[in-house]
């Protein structure tokens, strides 16, 4: 997967300039690279790192105050990019943010480094926490923001708690995504379950 | 949480008498009461659990052929009953389903010692797909069940995939209860997503 449209280093400017980019990215993917290799999380010191990426210690303390810091933004490396919305309507855009939690399941499949990372980072309660706060909140948010816009436009029922529904999209597809990693994820199922849920469950009346 | 009325000991005739599955429940109590004083699984032996429940190594053997075959009985133990359907409506049996995930949600953050094996289990391979052919999968297919007679019934589309349905019903409750042990598990919930599913979540035409 491309870092060149990941999130490191999209901070602003508190972590600065193109130059310094290029040395985070060579540090994120050093990282990386060890535990593609098998390196377990707990087996990666400060100065290995460095000498994987070719930087000095202090170069890397520079940036990150420490080992959870530094691997806080390589699980946001490897996660799949942020997806545009097209703003067309709110199936549509329901339809992309289900289509990247899918993307999410395929690649912990696929990538015995995410499966890794993120494997080990459930047993770390502090980088969970900070996993959450960076990349699992902001994306409930933006979940709830398309519901809101659905109840405006009068896509959603406007008496329905956007809390709950957003749950009720997003919980079929990270049950099959997370949590039953032998489960099908066919191409058109972040369709399928958008469309199966506008379309209510009770029969139609005859 | 009590044993009586657990699954340990329903085996049949194969595990045999009621003097027997006294001794068996002793045993797993053992275990239990091990894991809530904080033994980390991969602590437990054979002769301690022995000790603990007072009966020699070979009374263990006789049930267990090893410590993982005993673990997966103590899960089965440590679950919430499995729920009697009340069989009136598909809407009522898919609540008392969606109910008992709220239990056993409740029960992981209550439970230091549920919260414990889970958590210890999902790091065995071997225990975890146990867990899932024992307990998860014979829940998995209640709700097929439940769904089809909702079909015959004329409660659920007849045109829509089960399994998928399933999920879409199962998901939002087990995102909460096992995903997320932040996020509020309310009374009401199993019969909120029931009724938001089953009455679609697209506006009422005017």
């Amino acid at each position: 997967m491309s870092l060149a449209h990941s999130r490191a280093g999209h901070e602003g400017p508190a972590r600065g300039r193109p130059r310094s980019e290029a040395v985070e990215r060579s540090i994120i993917e050093g990282v990386m690279k060890l535990l593609e290799d098998g390196v377990p999380l707990g087996d990666l010191s400060i100065e290995r790192i460095a000498r994987t990426a070719g930087v000095g210690k202090a170069t890397i303390y520079r940036r990150w105050s420490g080992k959870e810091e530094l691997f806080v933004d390589v699980l946001r490396a490897a996660e799949p990019e942020d997806p545009e919305l097209p703003g067309t309507s709110m199936r549509d855009d329901l339809i992309v943010l289900l289509e990247s939690l899918r993307q999410r399941g395929l690649m912990n499949r696929s990538s015995a480094m995410v499966h890794n990372v993120y494997a080990q980072m459930k047993s770390s309660p502090k980088l969970w926490n900070a996993y959450h706060a960076t990349v699992v909140d902001p994306r409930r948010r933006l979940g709830y923001e398309v519901l809101r816009r659905g109840q405006q436009n009068g896509e959603l029922r406007a008496d329905v708690d956007v809390e709950l529904v957003n749950d009720i999209f997003v919980g079929p597809m990270l049950v099959r995504a997370v949590m039953r990693p032998e489960s099908e994820l066919p191409e058109d199922l972040a369709e399928r379950i958008v469309d199966t849920l506008l379309e209510g469950l009770r029969p139609a009346k005859p």
